[in-house]
């Protein structure tokens, strides 16, 4: 079996560093055991210099043979079916996972990404903030009642809503104990630490051959 | 087999008749020849009263047999397994559908639902809508080349894609073609107005069971 491929950038700045979304594929690879590797595209012109391979302009996609896949969450689901360790192969199972799979990124991120996109521009709208708030705390009472989200066991679906949860904004907006819990339990996995500490290694190796970009000054 | 059950509200005001997502799983099933019936659950209290089985209070959810699914992605994804005319068996092609499917929710919704959310209330965002301007204007580059999204013909992620994308204010926002012609297409499926009928007779039959309603004044 031929490695698969995750695409990146080769450089961004220090902001969104340990939260570019090759993460959550690294992490599943590492999760699964599936050996892969890792290439890049430029940072400069990355809104137009890969849109045949991504039509948004955005990163990560993945190769794998005859298997092209961009969107992060098709991907994963992608990368489940080739490890039971990702999603359980009986029916009941799988369709957990399926369905928190897709409720992080069209219940939870369709929310909160907009809100933290508003925030970051000082745009906060209260009416954004109070839907988010609601669906935080349906989240927090299922939490509070079990460790997983599907098939009581970790599941892909764990990996992409930590993912979704652990940015720091979210975490520092409100008091959810469960929810925080559960983002700590998660992301305390070797495999998070080692798909977390590559990208942050990567990034920085980058700065040096980057001779425009702003020094490195505060350690990941 | 069992007939699977869509699960939605037993009435809704005027406003989204003709766009609860119920509809999407009518869709699939009408397009795939799966046969299915639809129940209901009260719409007084529904964001409580239904917590045990869609934790965000939400609709639809789906039945069928042991599996119990919510979020229309993940239902839609679902029943595309049980018929390939919802999705082709091959590795691509069936990758092609994931991604656009996961594309629907995750780049397109995520913008677009806070988008249209933010102009309801009239706290329109200069910035989140520029990002749709770019996210639209990149789809509007796809339909501009091809007729469906992935492998060449119908898919599950067109159907999704166009129920995205036929909301009225995103119809009337900015000027694509290629887009409006490729949400025309697609909605003239005799299983989208099957479908689309069928909702709004629903909620339209049950004006009368609902005595403090305002009347159906307006045919649909």
């Amino acid at each position: 079996m031929a490695d698969v491929t995750i695409w990146t950038l080769d450089w961004v700045p220090e902001g969104p560093r340990g939260f570019v979304r090759d993460l959550r594929l690294r992490w599943a690879c590492e999760e699964a055991g599936l050996p892969y590797r890792v290439r890049t595209i430029a940072f400069d012109d990355r809104a137009t210099n890969h849109l045949d391979r991504q039509p948004f302009g955005q990163v990560p996609y993945l190769d794998d043979g005859e298997v092209k896949l961009f969107e992060s969450g098709a991907a994963l689901l992608h990368l489940a079916r080739k490890s039971e360790m990702l999603m359980p192969r009986d029916a009941v199972g799988e369709a957990q996972t399926l369905q928190w799979t897709i409720a992080a990124l069209n219940s939870i991120e369709m929310v909160s990404v907009p809100w933290w996109f508003l925030n970051m521009t000082k745009a906060e709208n209260k009416d954004l903030t109070g839907w988010l708030t609601q669906r935080l705390a349906h989240l927090e009472c299922i939490f509070s009642e079990q460790q997983f989200l599907a098939a009581d066991r970790f599941t892909v679906a764990d990996l992409l809503m930590a993912d979704v949860l652990r940015v720091g904004a979210l975490r520092k907006f409100g008091d959810r104990p469960a929810s925080e819990a559960y983002v700590a339990r998660i992301t305390a996995r070797p495999a998070f630490k080692k798909a977390h500490a590559d990208q942050l290694a990567q990034f920085k190796a980058a700065d040096a051959r980057r001779p425009s970009a702003q020094p490195s000054s505060s350690a990941p």
